[in-house]
Protein backbone atom coordinates (compact mmCIF):
# COMPACT_ATOMS: atom_id res chain seq x y z
CA UNK A 1 0.00 0.00 0.00
CA UNK A 2 1.20 3.25 -0.59
CA UNK A 3 0.14 6.56 0.23
CA UNK A 4 1.02 9.66 -1.57
CA UNK A 5 1.38 13.05 0.29
CA UNK A 6 2.87 16.74 -0.62
CA UNK A 7 5.30 18.14 1.67
CA UNK A 8 5.15 17.37 5.64
CA UNK A 9 5.63 21.12 6.62
CA UNK A 10 2.57 22.49 4.86
CA UNK A 11 -0.17 19.69 3.96
CA UNK A 12 -2.54 19.19 6.77
CA UNK A 13 -4.64 16.97 4.39
CA UNK A 14 -1.52 14.41 3.74
CA UNK A 15 -0.99 14.51 7.45
CA UNK A 16 -4.40 12.77 8.39
CA UNK A 17 -4.33 9.82 7.22
CA UNK A 18 -0.50 8.98 7.34
CA UNK A 19 -0.30 9.90 11.47
CA UNK A 20 -3.26 7.09 11.16
CA UNK A 21 -2.15 4.59 9.85
CA UNK A 22 1.10 4.96 11.70
CA UNK A 23 -0.44 5.31 14.78
CA UNK A 24 -2.99 2.04 14.10
CA UNK A 25 0.31 0.00 12.75
CA UNK A 26 -0.80 -0.13 9.09
CA UNK A 27 2.12 -0.43 7.25
CA UNK A 28 2.59 1.51 4.13
CA UNK A 29 5.28 2.95 1.61
CA UNK A 30 5.59 6.66 1.74
CA UNK A 31 5.83 8.82 -1.46
CA UNK A 32 5.94 12.36 -0.99
CA UNK A 33 5.25 14.81 -4.23
CA UNK A 34 6.70 18.10 -3.46
CA UNK A 35 4.04 20.94 -3.58
CA UNK A 36 4.08 22.82 -7.18
CA UNK A 37 1.05 24.75 -8.06
CA UNK A 38 1.97 25.36 -11.59
CA UNK A 39 -0.24 23.08 -13.81
CA UNK A 40 3.00 21.76 -15.72
CA UNK A 41 4.43 21.29 -12.74
CA UNK A 42 6.06 17.57 -11.93
CA UNK A 43 4.01 17.20 -8.63
CA UNK A 44 0.77 17.43 -10.93
CA UNK A 45 2.17 15.43 -13.66
CA UNK A 46 2.67 12.36 -11.05
CA UNK A 47 -0.80 13.14 -9.57
CA UNK A 48 -2.67 12.96 -12.88
CA UNK A 49 -1.38 9.60 -13.18
CA UNK A 50 -3.14 8.44 -10.04
CA UNK A 51 -6.23 10.89 -9.58
CA UNK A 52 -8.55 13.00 -11.30
CA UNK A 53 -8.64 15.16 -8.51
CA UNK A 54 -5.51 16.19 -8.58
CA UNK A 55 -5.05 16.44 -4.72
CA UNK A 56 -2.79 14.74 -2.20
CA UNK A 57 -3.20 12.47 -0.34
CA UNK A 58 -4.18 9.59 -2.99
CA UNK A 59 -3.71 5.85 -1.01
CA UNK A 60 -3.22 3.18 -4.11
CA UNK A 61 -3.61 -0.55 -2.70
CA UNK A 62 -2.52 -2.76 -5.50
CA UNK A 63 -3.13 -0.61 -8.06
CA UNK A 64 -6.40 1.26 -7.24
CA UNK A 65 -6.55 4.56 -5.90
CA UNK A 66 -8.62 5.91 -3.68
CA UNK A 67 -9.25 9.56 -3.11
CA UNK A 68 -10.27 12.02 -0.66
CA UNK A 69 -8.76 11.67 3.25
CA UNK A 70 -12.76 11.14 4.18
CA UNK A 71 -12.82 8.13 1.59
CA UNK A 72 -9.27 6.96 2.72
CA UNK A 73 -9.97 6.78 6.14
CA UNK A 74 -13.43 4.92 4.89
CA UNK A 75 -11.33 2.61 3.28
CA UNK A 76 -9.35 2.06 5.69
CA UNK A 77 -12.01 0.80 8.61
CA UNK A 78 -13.05 -1.29 5.67
CA UNK A 79 -10.03 -2.94 4.78
CA UNK A 80 -8.55 -3.41 8.58
CA UNK A 81 -11.41 -4.08 10.48
CA UNK A 82 -9.48 -5.40 13.46
CA UNK A 83 -8.01 -1.98 13.36
CA UNK A 84 -10.22 0.94 15.41
CA UNK A 85 -10.43 3.36 12.70
CA UNK A 86 -13.81 4.53 14.29
CA UNK A 87 -14.70 3.79 17.76
CA UNK A 88 -16.87 0.41 18.08
CA UNK A 89 -20.03 1.89 19.64
CA UNK A 90 -22.61 3.18 17.29
CA UNK A 91 -23.22 6.50 18.36
CA UNK A 92 -19.42 7.31 19.24
CA UNK A 93 -18.62 6.38 15.99
CA UNK A 94 -21.27 8.40 14.63
CA UNK A 95 -20.44 11.19 16.52
CA UNK A 96 -16.68 11.22 15.46
CA UNK A 97 -18.01 11.07 11.67
CA UNK A 98 -20.16 14.05 12.20
CA UNK A 99 -16.80 15.79 13.83
CA UNK A 100 -14.32 14.59 10.60
CA UNK A 101 -16.96 15.62 7.98
CA UNK A 102 -17.44 19.40 9.84
CA UNK A 103 -13.72 19.48 9.66
CA UNK A 104 -13.76 18.07 5.97
CA UNK A 105 -15.87 21.04 4.76
CA UNK A 106 -15.37 23.57 7.17
CA UNK A 107 -13.39 26.11 9.16
CA UNK A 108 -12.96 28.00 6.64
CA UNK A 109 -11.55 30.83 8.48
CA UNK A 110 -9.07 29.12 9.97
CA UNK A 111 -7.99 26.81 7.34
CA UNK A 112 -7.64 29.90 5.36
CA UNK A 113 -6.05 31.87 7.67
CA UNK A 114 -3.49 29.99 9.47
CA UNK A 115 -2.29 27.56 7.20
CA UNK A 116 -0.63 24.32 8.46
CA UNK A 117 3.55 25.74 9.17
CA UNK A 118 4.91 22.62 11.71
CA UNK A 119 8.24 24.68 11.23
CA UNK A 120 6.95 28.25 11.47
CA UNK A 121 6.70 29.77 15.11
CA UNK A 122 3.95 32.42 14.17
CA UNK A 123 2.41 33.50 17.59
CA UNK A 124 2.28 37.23 16.97
CA UNK A 125 1.02 36.37 12.98
CA UNK A 126 -1.82 34.35 15.54
CA UNK A 127 -2.69 36.99 18.11
CA UNK A 128 -3.32 39.57 15.21
CA UNK A 129 -5.75 37.24 13.41
CA UNK A 130 -7.67 36.53 16.53
CA UNK A 131 -8.07 39.73 17.21
CA UNK A 132 -9.41 41.13 13.72
CA UNK A 133 -11.31 38.06 12.28
CA UNK A 134 -14.13 37.34 14.11
CA UNK A 135 -14.72 34.12 11.98
CA UNK A 136 -11.39 32.79 13.33
CA UNK A 137 -12.69 33.10 16.97
CA UNK A 138 -15.47 31.01 16.22
CA UNK A 139 -14.28 28.73 14.01
CA UNK A 140 -11.76 28.31 17.61
CA UNK A 141 -14.59 28.36 19.68
CA UNK A 142 -16.54 25.53 18.09
CA UNK A 143 -13.42 23.53 17.75
CA UNK A 144 -12.47 23.96 21.38
CA UNK A 145 -16.53 22.88 22.11
CA UNK A 146 -16.40 19.82 19.97
CA UNK A 147 -13.88 18.44 21.78
CA UNK A 148 -14.20 19.39 25.14
CA UNK A 149 -17.72 17.39 24.40
CA UNK A 150 -16.48 14.22 22.91
CA UNK A 151 -13.41 13.69 25.62
CA UNK A 152 -16.11 14.39 28.16
CA UNK A 153 -18.40 11.82 26.39
CA UNK A 154 -15.88 8.92 25.27
CA UNK A 155 -13.83 9.45 28.78
CA UNK A 156 -10.49 9.97 26.82
CA UNK A 157 -7.76 9.96 26.56
CA UNK A 158 -8.64 10.57 23.12
CA UNK A 159 -11.27 11.91 21.60
CA UNK A 160 -13.37 8.67 21.31
CA UNK A 161 -10.41 6.76 23.79
CA UNK A 162 -8.00 5.71 21.60
CA UNK A 163 -6.22 7.71 19.41
CA UNK A 164 -8.35 7.14 15.76
CA UNK A 165 -9.41 8.81 12.58
CA UNK A 166 -11.15 11.86 14.93
CA UNK A 167 -7.64 12.60 16.92
CA UNK A 168 -6.07 12.35 13.22
CA UNK A 169 -8.43 14.36 11.48
CA UNK A 170 -7.92 17.33 14.34
CA UNK A 171 -4.10 16.78 14.61
CA UNK A 172 -3.68 19.54 12.06
CA UNK A 173 -5.28 21.58 14.40
CA UNK A 174 -3.39 21.09 16.52
CA UNK A 175 -0.35 22.25 14.76
CA UNK A 176 -2.13 25.31 14.01
CA UNK A 177 -2.53 25.73 17.98
CA UNK A 178 0.44 25.55 18.95
CA UNK A 179 2.20 27.54 15.86
CA UNK A 180 0.14 30.81 15.93
CA UNK A 181 -0.32 30.39 19.45
CA UNK A 182 -4.55 30.55 18.99
CA UNK A 183 -6.00 30.37 21.78
CA UNK A 184 -7.66 27.57 23.12
CA UNK A 185 -9.81 26.50 27.32
CA UNK A 186 -7.15 25.34 29.90
CA UNK A 187 -9.40 22.02 30.01
CA UNK A 188 -7.54 21.08 26.55
CA UNK A 189 -4.08 21.63 27.46
CA UNK A 190 -3.61 18.22 27.85
CA UNK A 191 -4.86 16.85 24.70
CA UNK A 192 -3.11 18.75 22.94
CA UNK A 193 -0.18 17.88 24.65
CA UNK A 194 -0.72 14.23 24.43
CA UNK A 195 -1.50 14.94 20.42
CA UNK A 196 1.66 16.46 19.61
CA UNK A 197 3.41 13.65 21.89
CA UNK A 198 1.64 10.40 19.95
CA UNK A 199 4.13 8.68 18.51
CA UNK A 200 2.77 8.85 15.29
CA UNK A 201 2.34 12.77 15.11
CA UNK A 202 5.73 13.59 16.98
CA UNK A 203 7.26 11.22 13.98
CA UNK A 204 5.37 13.50 11.26
CA UNK A 205 6.66 16.38 13.24
CA UNK A 206 10.17 15.88 13.62
CA UNK A 207 9.89 14.79 9.54
CA UNK A 208 8.38 18.07 8.69
CA UNK A 209 10.69 20.18 10.87
CA UNK A 210 13.75 18.48 9.11
CA UNK A 211 11.91 19.21 5.65
CA UNK A 212 13.30 22.30 5.33
CA UNK A 213 11.55 22.69 1.82
CA UNK A 214 10.10 26.51 2.78
CA UNK A 215 7.97 27.35 -0.75
CA UNK A 216 7.05 30.97 -0.80
CA UNK A 217 3.06 30.39 -1.44
CA UNK A 218 2.70 28.37 1.18
CA UNK A 219 4.14 31.09 3.50
CA UNK A 220 2.15 34.35 3.60
CA UNK A 221 3.57 35.52 6.71
CA UNK A 222 7.32 34.82 6.36
CA UNK A 223 10.09 35.55 3.62
CA UNK A 224 11.50 32.38 3.05
CA UNK A 225 13.73 33.82 0.13
CA UNK A 226 16.82 33.60 2.30
CA UNK A 227 18.75 31.20 3.98
CA UNK A 228 16.47 31.34 6.85
CA UNK A 229 13.02 32.42 7.32
CA UNK A 230 11.84 35.73 8.41
CA UNK A 231 8.48 36.82 9.44
CA UNK A 232 7.34 39.52 7.30
CA UNK A 233 6.11 41.70 10.14
CA UNK B 1 -36.31 8.61 12.93
CA UNK B 2 -36.41 12.14 12.36
CA UNK B 3 -34.63 13.71 9.79
CA UNK B 4 -34.75 17.76 9.67
CA UNK B 5 -34.86 19.95 6.74
CA UNK B 6 -34.78 22.80 5.04
CA UNK B 7 -37.13 24.42 2.31
CA UNK B 8 -37.15 21.41 -0.12
CA UNK B 9 -37.07 23.91 -2.94
CA UNK B 10 -33.75 25.07 -2.31
CA UNK B 11 -31.81 22.93 0.56
CA UNK B 12 -29.81 20.65 -1.50
CA UNK B 13 -28.40 18.97 1.36
CA UNK B 14 -31.24 17.93 2.71
CA UNK B 15 -32.42 16.15 -0.42
CA UNK B 16 -29.32 13.92 -0.45
CA UNK B 17 -30.46 11.90 3.06
CA UNK B 18 -34.44 12.37 2.38
CA UNK B 19 -34.12 11.12 -1.34
CA UNK B 20 -31.81 8.18 -0.27
CA UNK B 21 -33.53 6.82 2.79
CA UNK B 22 -37.16 7.26 0.44
CA UNK B 23 -35.23 5.20 -2.15
CA UNK B 24 -33.78 2.45 0.44
CA UNK B 25 -37.48 2.47 1.83
CA UNK B 26 -36.06 3.52 5.06
CA UNK B 27 -39.22 4.93 6.93
CA UNK B 28 -38.37 8.48 8.71
CA UNK B 29 -40.86 11.16 10.29
CA UNK B 30 -39.91 14.22 7.75
CA UNK B 31 -39.80 17.39 9.78
CA UNK B 32 -39.04 20.49 7.81
CA UNK B 33 -37.78 23.95 9.13
CA UNK B 34 -38.24 26.97 6.53
CA UNK B 35 -34.77 28.58 6.55
CA UNK B 36 -34.07 31.79 8.28
CA UNK B 37 -30.64 33.04 8.22
CA UNK B 38 -31.30 35.67 11.07
CA UNK B 39 -29.37 34.60 14.44
CA UNK B 40 -32.48 34.75 16.15
CA UNK B 41 -35.12 33.18 13.95
CA UNK B 42 -37.43 29.72 14.52
CA UNK B 43 -34.96 28.03 12.22
CA UNK B 44 -31.54 28.57 14.11
CA UNK B 45 -33.22 28.80 17.54
CA UNK B 46 -34.95 24.73 16.64
CA UNK B 47 -31.78 23.99 15.45
CA UNK B 48 -29.61 25.28 18.03
CA UNK B 49 -31.72 22.25 20.17
CA UNK B 50 -30.17 19.48 18.39
CA UNK B 51 -27.13 19.91 16.84
CA UNK B 52 -24.17 22.51 17.61
CA UNK B 53 -23.75 23.15 13.86
CA UNK B 54 -27.00 24.76 13.31
CA UNK B 55 -27.23 23.34 9.61
CA UNK B 56 -29.76 21.26 7.76
CA UNK B 57 -29.80 18.23 7.37
CA UNK B 58 -30.29 16.49 11.45
CA UNK B 59 -31.07 13.08 11.45
CA UNK B 60 -32.63 11.66 15.07
CA UNK B 61 -32.70 8.64 16.42
CA UNK B 62 -34.33 8.39 19.32
CA UNK B 63 -32.82 11.32 20.70
CA UNK B 64 -29.54 10.78 19.47
CA UNK B 65 -28.22 13.57 16.41
CA UNK B 66 -26.25 12.76 13.55
CA UNK B 67 -25.23 16.05 11.67
CA UNK B 68 -23.69 16.33 8.61
CA UNK B 69 -25.12 14.40 5.23
CA UNK B 70 -21.68 12.63 5.19
CA UNK B 71 -21.67 11.17 8.46
CA UNK B 72 -25.52 10.65 7.99
CA UNK B 73 -25.31 8.51 4.93
CA UNK B 74 -22.97 6.61 7.02
CA UNK B 75 -24.78 5.98 10.22
CA UNK B 76 -27.85 5.08 7.51
CA UNK B 77 -25.12 1.98 6.41
CA UNK B 78 -23.66 1.41 9.73
CA UNK B 79 -28.04 1.04 10.74
CA UNK B 80 -29.39 -0.48 8.15
CA UNK B 81 -26.56 -2.64 6.85
CA UNK B 82 -29.39 -5.00 4.95
CA UNK B 83 -30.09 -1.37 3.24
CA UNK B 84 -27.53 -1.34 0.12
CA UNK B 85 -26.26 2.22 0.85
CA UNK B 86 -22.61 1.67 -0.48
CA UNK B 87 -22.08 -0.48 -3.33
CA UNK B 88 -20.83 -4.06 -1.72
CA UNK B 89 -17.94 -4.40 -3.83
CA UNK B 90 -15.07 -3.03 -1.46
CA UNK B 91 -13.31 -1.17 -4.59
CA UNK B 92 -16.72 0.22 -6.28
CA UNK B 93 -17.66 1.44 -2.26
CA UNK B 94 -14.09 3.37 -1.98
CA UNK B 95 -14.84 4.47 -5.12
CA UNK B 96 -18.35 5.58 -4.12
CA UNK B 97 -17.02 7.61 -1.06
CA UNK B 98 -13.65 9.36 -2.80
CA UNK B 99 -17.01 10.91 -5.59
CA UNK B 100 -19.18 11.88 -2.35
CA UNK B 101 -16.36 13.30 -0.19
CA UNK B 102 -15.41 15.16 -3.50
CA UNK B 103 -19.08 16.66 -3.59
CA UNK B 104 -19.00 17.67 0.23
CA UNK B 105 -16.02 19.65 0.12
CA UNK B 106 -15.73 20.98 -3.63
CA UNK B 107 -17.39 22.26 -6.76
CA UNK B 108 -17.53 25.52 -5.39
CA UNK B 109 -18.41 27.23 -8.61
CA UNK B 110 -21.14 25.42 -9.33
CA UNK B 111 -22.61 25.46 -6.01
CA UNK B 112 -22.13 29.05 -5.50
CA UNK B 113 -23.47 30.56 -8.90
CA UNK B 114 -25.62 27.50 -9.14
CA UNK B 115 -28.07 27.50 -6.15
CA UNK B 116 -30.12 24.68 -5.95
CA UNK B 117 -33.36 26.16 -7.21
CA UNK B 118 -36.22 23.28 -8.72
CA UNK B 119 -39.18 25.35 -9.11
CA UNK B 120 -36.63 27.94 -11.24
CA UNK B 121 -36.70 27.77 -14.89
CA UNK B 122 -33.21 29.54 -15.33
CA UNK B 123 -31.48 28.35 -18.99
CA UNK B 124 -30.30 31.88 -19.62
CA UNK B 125 -28.64 33.00 -16.64
CA UNK B 126 -27.09 29.28 -16.67
CA UNK B 127 -25.73 29.95 -20.14
CA UNK B 128 -24.35 33.07 -19.49
CA UNK B 129 -22.82 31.76 -15.86
CA UNK B 130 -20.70 29.12 -18.34
CA UNK B 131 -19.88 31.82 -20.77
CA UNK B 132 -18.51 33.71 -18.12
CA UNK B 133 -17.43 31.73 -15.66
CA UNK B 134 -14.45 29.59 -16.25
CA UNK B 135 -14.57 27.84 -12.85
CA UNK B 136 -17.53 26.01 -13.52
CA UNK B 137 -16.83 24.79 -16.69
CA UNK B 138 -13.78 22.69 -15.02
CA UNK B 139 -16.71 21.94 -12.34
CA UNK B 140 -19.00 20.62 -14.54
CA UNK B 141 -16.32 18.75 -16.45
CA UNK B 142 -15.45 16.93 -13.37
CA UNK B 143 -18.85 15.86 -12.87
CA UNK B 144 -19.13 14.79 -16.16
CA UNK B 145 -15.98 12.57 -16.42
CA UNK B 146 -16.48 10.55 -12.92
CA UNK B 147 -20.44 9.90 -13.88
CA UNK B 148 -19.36 8.23 -17.03
CA UNK B 149 -16.31 6.57 -15.46
CA UNK B 150 -18.78 5.55 -12.76
CA UNK B 151 -21.37 4.22 -14.82
CA UNK B 152 -18.91 2.86 -17.60
CA UNK B 153 -17.21 0.41 -14.22
CA UNK B 154 -20.23 -0.23 -13.00
CA UNK B 155 -22.56 -0.89 -15.91
CA UNK B 156 -25.18 1.24 -14.72
CA UNK B 157 -27.85 2.29 -14.40
CA UNK B 158 -27.42 4.26 -11.57
CA UNK B 159 -23.91 5.37 -10.63
CA UNK B 160 -22.68 2.33 -8.87
CA UNK B 161 -25.22 0.01 -10.21
CA UNK B 162 -28.58 0.35 -8.45
CA UNK B 163 -29.66 3.65 -6.78
CA UNK B 164 -27.56 4.35 -3.32
CA UNK B 165 -25.61 7.10 -1.64
CA UNK B 166 -23.80 8.66 -4.17
CA UNK B 167 -26.37 9.38 -7.03
CA UNK B 168 -28.66 10.86 -3.77
CA UNK B 169 -25.22 13.01 -3.50
CA UNK B 170 -25.56 13.89 -6.57
CA UNK B 171 -29.20 14.54 -7.12
CA UNK B 172 -28.98 18.12 -6.44
CA UNK B 173 -26.48 18.68 -9.05
CA UNK B 174 -28.93 16.86 -11.87
CA UNK B 175 -31.26 19.36 -10.18
CA UNK B 176 -29.05 22.42 -10.82
CA UNK B 177 -28.02 21.11 -14.96
CA UNK B 178 -31.88 20.83 -15.88
CA UNK B 179 -32.78 24.04 -14.30
CA UNK B 180 -29.62 26.03 -15.26
CA UNK B 181 -29.67 24.41 -18.77
CA UNK B 182 -25.68 23.25 -17.78
CA UNK B 183 -23.80 21.59 -20.88
CA UNK B 184 -23.55 17.79 -20.52
CA UNK B 185 -22.07 15.04 -22.66
CA UNK B 186 -24.82 13.15 -24.61
CA UNK B 187 -23.94 10.35 -23.47
CA UNK B 188 -25.22 11.62 -19.56
CA UNK B 189 -28.95 12.55 -20.86
CA UNK B 190 -30.05 8.62 -20.06
CA UNK B 191 -28.86 9.00 -16.46
CA UNK B 192 -29.89 12.75 -15.61
CA UNK B 193 -33.67 11.32 -16.89
CA UNK B 194 -33.62 8.10 -14.58
CA UNK B 195 -32.26 10.46 -11.59
CA UNK B 196 -35.29 12.72 -12.40
CA UNK B 197 -37.30 9.51 -13.03
CA UNK B 198 -36.51 7.85 -9.74
CA UNK B 199 -39.33 7.84 -7.61
CA UNK B 200 -37.82 9.47 -4.40
CA UNK B 201 -36.39 12.02 -6.65
CA UNK B 202 -39.32 12.55 -8.39
CA UNK B 203 -41.49 12.94 -4.52
CA UNK B 204 -38.88 15.21 -3.62
CA UNK B 205 -39.35 17.34 -6.28
CA UNK B 206 -43.15 17.49 -6.42
CA UNK B 207 -42.69 18.81 -3.08
CA UNK B 208 -40.61 21.32 -3.65
CA UNK B 209 -42.37 22.39 -6.70
CA UNK B 210 -45.14 22.82 -4.73
CA UNK B 211 -43.61 24.62 -2.00
CA UNK B 212 -44.35 27.81 -3.46
CA UNK B 213 -42.10 29.30 -0.59
CA UNK B 214 -39.89 31.83 -1.96
CA UNK B 215 -36.72 33.50 -0.53
CA UNK B 216 -35.22 36.37 -1.46
CA UNK B 217 -31.66 35.49 0.04
CA UNK B 218 -32.20 32.08 -2.12
CA UNK B 219 -33.26 33.76 -5.31
CA UNK B 220 -30.33 35.56 -6.56
CA UNK B 221 -31.54 35.46 -10.32
CA UNK B 222 -35.21 36.18 -9.74
CA UNK B 223 -37.03 38.53 -7.97
CA UNK B 224 -39.79 37.07 -5.64
CA UNK B 225 -41.37 39.80 -4.36
CA UNK B 226 -44.49 39.77 -6.42
CA UNK B 227 -47.29 37.25 -6.83
CA UNK B 228 -44.94 35.25 -9.47
CA UNK B 229 -41.18 35.37 -9.74
CA UNK B 230 -39.55 36.95 -12.53
CA UNK B 231 -35.94 36.55 -13.94
CA UNK B 232 -34.29 39.51 -12.78
CA UNK B 233 -32.44 39.93 -16.24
Amino acid sequence: MQLIIGNKNYSSWSMRPWVLMKALDISFEERLLRFDFNPDSAFYRALATVTPTRKVPVLVDDGFAVWDTLAIVEYLADRFPEKEVWPRDLRQRARARSLCAEMHSGFGQLRGLCMMNIDAELATVGQRLVATEPGLAQDLARIADMWIDAIAQSGGPYLFGDFGAADAFFAPVVMRVTRYGLPMPDDLRHYIERVQAHPAVHAWITDAVAEKDFLDFEEPYRDVSGPVPVLKR
